[in-house]
């Protein structure tokens, strides 16, 4: 094992532990209250509802175009919590290491994962690392979880869908569940293809500013990808969606991969869209103010909630008919996040 | 691959993670707020500052005299909370599967992740569920990150400690370790070793209310042990501390099977235990109301903090003199908790 890689002694909780945190940690995501190392962080609380999520993620490729393991775990759970209409306060950071990891990648990850948080403006403010035995992990997962406040004013939920309401997705689709998965097959594209992580918690917070009543639901369609989150948002709201396929949002080098791979990209992960299940009355007006930001410029309304089977997905095809969508099933595409 | 196992579409965020969801972790940690199912889990805020954790368990073997990894990681979190004189609220669960693990057995660990979380009044909120390929994971690891409230008046920290203060202990010291490690070896020792895992909350409840401006600070030992949390604590209030060895409490068969192992109980980890620097003129006292409380009925006192060199330990020894106790270092004790 050399000097530069992980060793089972980082995780032992003795003075090789305290090297990790203060070399590394405290070196790139260093901020008052994680600082103080101890059993828990401390915060002063804020007003309204508390928001609490959590995520691990397991990715494989670590690294990958437009970003990394590190970034996409800040991402998402801020991401999770600007879905109840949150606002993050703060996140924990929980590794699991692999004995033998190169450090040097590690220290990647861990500036990736610090960049992303000040960039955020959500700091990291409580942490814990584990080390397995190699052959017992994979080099790195990471667990975030995450606390927001909700505004008392604010309610979002996937129930609160009600018929005339439009299906808002803020931009393209499936562009980062292909970008892993044309990696992993070791497939070369022509085009641009990366994937889309990013932060939305400041465009929902802009949306929610000036629409509070009528932003009903909100979801990141990540693992199982839009068709199956407009699934759950339909079940859950007793409702039917009907999608237009033509409006669906897919780059031109997002299609041909999917082609090349037998992939539909209604069922792949996103990692930095939103569905917006919004009032029918202001959704040219929501889609205008979202399309204002950088992270929803490519916004479009893909569909409307109607009166149906409670459940029922259904899309419009280019040849005038209709087909059942159904949500991911049999489809294993491990290790997208 | 059996139908009972984990198979990698469990991972996949579409059906066959919705049947685990409901089959599993809804049957057996069923709450309103879990049920919801949504992004973030949504609750009422609390009076006090907020107190935030986490922790990842990787233990080795998942099922050991006293315990599992299940109840360790509903414990842990809630002490780590209890440390800095929080009341636990609830926690998050995110769970790292690898392919082919068998579902009775993760089944086992669920129902003692719901009765550990039962008995302490802890909920589990809010959850996340991530599959890796066979022998890139080792079949399961567990993050449980916690909120908790401090009531304003409450201050307890590492920082707190003053000359004169008292060092208590909560009970035997090392079980926990020990029982993992002689697992692990496959040493069959006589006697009842087992894993002291228990949620402390409770009883630092009792102490905080008699006892709100002496209790100065709280720490389990758990990885590195009580010599590694001494060291931290004498470093952070900046002073040192003298310990008792006669004092200890280590129970004969733990004291056995470390000397069989070459183990020093100090360095062991401890899953129920915590240490208290209390103000010396309310130690008796303190003590004798820990004692009344089934979590704390052998405590003992163990040492004083005293002025001296900033973070440094030392332990009388019965012979007359006394010895350094420095961190654990160089020992790799990998996959205790």
């Amino acid at each position: 094992m050399s000097d530069n890689s992980i060793l089972l002694d980082h995780g032992s909780g003795g003075l090789a532990s305290q090297d990790l945190i203060s070399s590394l940690f405290l070196k790139y995501l260093d901020n008052p209250i994680l600082r103080s190392l101890e059993d828990s962080a401390i915060l002063e609380n804020q007003p309204g509802r508390l928001a609490f999520t959590t995520d691990s993620y397991v990715v494989d490729p670590l690294f990958f175009p437009g970003g990394d393991i590190g970034k996409l775990a800040v991402h998402g759970t801020i991401n999770d919590l600007a879905m109840r209409g949150a606002n993050p306060l703060c996140l924990s950071l929980g590794l699991i290491l692999e004995e033998g990891m190169d450090l040097d990648e590690l220290e990647k990850i861990v500036i990736s994962i610090g960049q992303a948080s000040t960039e955020s403006g959500v700091p990291i403010v409580t942490g814990d690392t584990k080390v397995v035995p190699k052959g017992k992990g994979d080099k790195i997962f990471i667990n975030t979880s995450g606390i927001g406040f909700v505004p008392d004013h604010i309610s979002i939920s996937s129930k609160n869908g009600v018929a005339g309401d439009a299906v808002i997705l803020s931009g393209s689709m499936g562009d980062h569940g292909i970008t892993i998965m044309t990696r992993r097959a070791g497939i070369s594209m022509d085009g641009n293809l990366k994937s889309d992580t990013m932060s939305l918690h400041k465009m929902i917070a802009r949306l929610l500013a000036e629409f509070p009543d009528d932003i009903h639901t909100l979801r990141d369609p990540t693992r199982g990808g839009v068709a199956t989150s407009l699934n759950e948002i339909a079940a859950s709201s007793k409702l039917s969606i009907m999608m237009d396929e033509e409006s669906l949002p897919i780059r031109p080098e997002v299609r041909a991969a999917c082609e090349i791979l037998g992939l539909e990209a209604l069922f792949l992960a996103n990692e930095g869209k939103c569905l917006a299940i919004v009032a029918g009355n202001k959704a040219d007006a929501i889609l205008e103010l979202m399309r204002s930001t950088p992270e929803g410029k490519e916004a479009v309304i893909i569909g409307k909630m109607v009166q149906g089977k409670a459940g029922r997905v259904l899309i419009n095809t280019p040849v005038g008919g209709s087909r059942v969508v159904t949500p991911l099933q049999g489809e294993p595409l491990p290790r997208i996040c």
